[in-house]
């Protein structure tokens, strides 16, 4: 048994488990100098510090959380983190005044990617993602979503889908894998988007699916990756397999992906840069959650971000997430993610702490295990350097997040 | 005596003991697999890992940084890191649409800092000053450049600068500090600004001279602040006592700063997000250095970042810091001011490490003695958790930076 006694704010999210949205997203169950009981790696009680204080026995191992704010762990509900290699190179052309679509045209961007993934073993590709789950927990993220797509051949997807799987079982950071096979046109279907496509449907999906490798499919529906049709006929296959749909829509150009995610009943759509007031009402129509990603719209030196406060007043239960990935949002960091929706788009700390928690837990069908501090939930906690949680959005660029507990085990090893 | 073998990129500065402008600011002088021996917490040579382990003798400690980069400690050349209480409530307020003006005509902003720090004893704002400096250390700053100027008493100002100089010598962070009493009108003197500017001169830098508790004198030259013939009645009063000039100047508002701290031959001129080209040439022309302050247009969630490579194309020896302080720029973290100079303005990776090390030590007087890694400077260095020093641009949000040593010793305790 392990208690948390004397946080200055105990951020508890309490509450029913499922997406909040409207001012329920500035609901989130402080307790001042607030505790909370562990029994079996869940989470069996919280209160204030007394009332915890007195449900501890002798052998209770007791932590003070004195002058600190206690949280749930970050839940990443976007990220592209098993991948090969850097992209340092178009990193430094970006810092020249290259456009990222200038890059991908000369075969930076996603293709070099691709290519880095496809040369190394499933070993290698595991031992550099594991550095990078080391960076996300030690950040304070304990579950992440993460996405194939860097390998665009059956086999090569297949390894990368295991990597997501063997994070999870092999280091203290949670994963849930989504397929995103259609994430790029590889090389070798330059001139023919439609066979591989048809190759998509036919054979990745039943494989991934036989094999259980994901719970998700998504689609990078933008021109010159796959079009509206294409993401269509995809999805729809992907749904006939039991995948429910996560999609990469309106980043670059507003191609009317989020009417798509509504038409497909989504779970998430994801990006919203240029989506217009249409598609977020088709959004709320359908209640997909839209996944914000400000991130990418940072490191690529872009302005615009999505539209956050049309989207909350319209009722939608929004997410914040990394895009951790090499070319567009090189970061592992959740509390960067929360500076830029405060600082950039106008977001209040609260609503940033509810669509970094529970929020992108319930879009990861995960509401009744984390994204909170409610008893009976998976005992997956941060301990932060500071007393009010605002100050995880104010103060930026570096992380106040101090101890990181999974199921009610602190992570000691973050190396991986 | 100390040895570091085997970096994968030792990022020396190697060079002579002065800013680096042009071409220079790329010259990093890199030595792969490289190696540094520390004698009497001075560097005593660096070179190529088996010369220096051809030097070590049986007794001699020696750290293994494979897979590492190391690099001089950052050199952060403006700060206003002590200071009482935070600015959350406006935190919160500019999430909401107010700007920072609004905020400062309603009591907020730099005047609520000031009624903080001085309700605070020396010793309570040293305790919240050691943890921030701790928060500088972990981030790889190993020198600060401080200012004073949240007190605008006499007693107040002498009790910030007497606190600066205690993190000097109570903690490894080397501190280097500026009397701003020219920082705000204090409300007290709203109405007779004349009178303020007066107590300046006639009482505030002539003990602070006497009491050698600053090295640089600095005015917040800005529409509300203090004008041009206040600034230039200030500095020039400041030189007389024998302090060296650093100015905030255009940022803004382009109110001509820029020209006046030519004129005045200021050993920087800071902010310049307002500059115009005829103060980018004043610059040029009597070798001021810009210190470009990239966090605080994030922080403010402004757009206009000021003009790098125009700067850097007139010779001038940029300078990038954190200006960390609790309204416009909360951060600490050196790192993501680099990453914000690349994403944001368009410098190189290589410029931004010039920018945060010889070029600021530069600035503060003591090129010869940090800024580098050559030898018989202090042996101030971090080892960071890359291959490739473009890396800690490319990753943001958090740090890669690893262990830091000052004068030889590892520093272990970040708590303060």
């Amino acid at each position: 048994m392990l208690a948390v006694l004397h946080a200055s704010q105990l951020v508890t999210l309490a509450g029913p488990a499922r997406a909040r949205s409207g001012p329920e997203l500035t609901e989130l169950g402080i307790i001042s100098d607030g505790g909370l009981l562990v029994e079996n790696g869940r989470i069996s009680r919280i209160g204030k510090s007394d009332e915890i204080a007195g449900l501890c026995r002798p052998q209770t191992e007791v932590i003070d959380a004195g002058g600190c704010v206690v949280m749930p762990g970050f839940v990443d509900a976007h990220t592209h983190f098993v991948f090969a290699g850097d992209r340092l190179d178009d990193f430094e052309a970006r810092a020249r005044g290259e456009s990222y679509e200038q890059i991908a045209r000369r075969g930076g961007g996603i293709r070099s990617t691709v290519a880095a993934t496809r040369a190394v073993s499933e070993e290698e590709l595991l031992v550099q993602a594991k550095k990078r789950a080391g960076w996300m927990l030690q950040n304070g993220t304990t579950t992440a979503e993460a996405k194939s797509g860097y390998g665009l051949t059956i086999e090569d997807e297949l390894k990368i889908l295991r990597v997501i799987r063997r994070i999870g079982a092999e280091t203290p950071l949670q994963t849930v894998a989504t397929f995103l096979g259609a994430h790029a046109i590889p090389d070798e279907f330059r001139h023919d988007s439609a066979s591989y496509v048809s190759q998509i449907i036919e054979q990745m999906l039943p494989r991934v699916a036989r094999e259980e490798l994901a719970e998700y499919c998504d689609v990078f529906c933008e021109h010159g990756y796959f079009d509206i049709d294409q993401t269509r006929h995809v999805l729809k296959a992907a749904k006939q397999h039991g995948f429910k749909l996560r999609m990469h829509v309106d980043q670059l150009t507003n191609g009317g992906g989020a009417r798509l995610a509504a038409e497909l009943n989504a779970a998430t759509a994801d990006h919203l840069e240029q989506t217009d007031a249409d598609g977020i009402a088709a959004l709320a129509t359908s209640q997909v959650q839209p996944v914000l990603l400000p991130g990418s719209v940072y490191a690529l030196g872009a302005k615009k971000y999505p539209n956050a406060r049309t989207m909350i007043d319209a009722g939608l239960a929004v997410i914040l997430a990394t895009d951790f990935n090499p070319g567009s949002s090189p970061t592992a960091a959740m509390p960067m993610i929360i500076s830029l929706a405060v600082t950039q788009m106008k977001m209040s700390p609260a609503e940033a702490i509810s669509a970094t928690t529970i929020n992108a837990a319930a879009s990861l069908n995960r509401a009744t295990e984390i994204g909170s501090l409610d008893p009976g939930k998976r005992a997956n906690f941060l301990i932060c350097d500071c007393r009010d949680y605002r100050e995880l959005a104010y103060w930026f660029g570096f992380s106040l997040v101090r101890e990181v507990f999974v199921a009610g085990k602190q992570v000691t090893n973050f190396a991986g």
